[in-house]
């Protein structure tokens, strides 16, 4: 029986989403967690990676397990083993075509930025820019030169290649919107490469200071290379934020 | 020399504000950072305390020193020893007859209900009550009728007798705002006793429910006894916002 479940988690305790050697990984605090529960050694599926920092509000994974109860028992179960910075939001069977990984057809992010320097609490949410002021429409000029299916080699730490063989994606959405010192960054697409969305955020940071402009985020996405006038954004600020299926 | 601090926290990790014999609460923290860059033991004075989880944007304090540099270095001083979950937001010198206590006129508290189950990211820092509706009129209602100046024993964790020989507080706002699964209780006055606050939000709360009308608000007001009636909303959803001089 497959099981198909949503989490959350605030990244900042935790060495990113995929299971490591040592622990620590949100994979293994709920493999590890399934494990108890189900008393017999359980593997699960992400939909991707998120790195070290990164926080999820919709993150998604599969395993395959019996489960004769009801799903809200295998939360409860589960969320009284886990640490409260991960909480599973839905769980529910699906058929065995069912892939956590290989059925996405799409996913959203969300970035933020905070003008100044911010409070602890939201500083563990927000990428902390200097208190200068961005230019919001070159920003958003910019971002609209990258929507739509182009190779995004340039716009991902290992161009693309080491974690994704086809570097080729299709970006929806590039939204951003300003609320008091806040902005954010709604991604939206087909899939995302390798720290896509953090370089992305960091090239538009560079916009929005007047370094880059909108014809050089063409010109730097069709030359298909990472470049060092991209700073790759700090991870606390990246949400996951949905898993299209 | 004396100098006025405003200082911003997530009270999630520490055990309140106030000094703790063996470390752990905010006050220990910038203290024992003070005494670090002073190279002598200084002591700080704060406004009042914050209970355990109760978090802070404005919390201020005093202390006496001499300090030749401008006050930006003694921010990034501090910076380099406090934990970032404690942020100095300004230091200014005062003249010496302020007093972070007892010159306050007023403080601005605000706490977080959240509706439903929160993501791990907002739990922090939200009451995450079941995911009923609340109304939103009974409550406001029921918060006006607090308004104005009065003995709040009935909402004070201890009579207010221990922390504040004078019980009467005026309570000039009271205000909820929805915003999503969100809703903010806004709560300004002259002064609050030991744990007001999270009494009125656990109080409205009750009215919100329909365990409790506006005029059991009231009622338990004029009784100036606490009364079972009220549970006191959980610390974490809880902000000291702003304190007035």
């Amino acid at each position: 029986m497959r099981w198909k479940c949503t989490c959350a988690y605030d990244g900042t305790d935790f060495d990113g989403w995929q299971r490591q050697p040592g622990g620590g990984a949100v994979q293994n605090h709920i493999e590890s967690a399934l494990t108890q529960v189900f008393d017999f050694p359980l593997q699960l599926h992400g939909s991707g990676r998120t790195d070290a920092g990164v926080h999820a509000r919709g993150q998604c994974f599969h395993f395959d397990a019996e489960w004769l109860h009801k799903p809200e028992k295998l939360v409860r179960a589960l969320h009284s083993i886990l640490p409260t910075s991960i909480r599973i939001k839905s769980v529910k069977s699906v058929s065995d075509d069912f892939h956590a990984r290989f059925s996405v057809s799409g996913k959203r992010y969300l970035y933020n930025y905070y003008l100044g320097r911010a409070d602890p609490v939201d500083d563990r949410y927000v990428w902390a820019c200097r208190d200068l002021p961005l230019d919001l429409k070159e920003m958003q000029a910019a971002a609209d030169r990258l929507l739509g299916t182009h190779d995004f080699s340039a716009y991902s730490a290992t161009h693309g290649k080491e974690n994704d063989p086809n570097p080729v994606k299709t970006v929806s959405r590039l939204q951003l919107k300003q609320r008091g010192k806040f902005i954010r960054l709604d991604a939206e697409g087909s899939g995302f490469l390798y720290r896509m969305v953090r370089s992305i955020a960091g090239a538009l940071y560079a916009v929005g200071r007047g370094r880059l402009t909108p014809d050089d985020i063409a010109e730097i996405l069709e030359s298909k290379k990472r470049t060092h006038r991209i700073v790759t954004a700090p991870a606390k600020g990246l949400f996951l934020d949905k898993v299209f299926y």
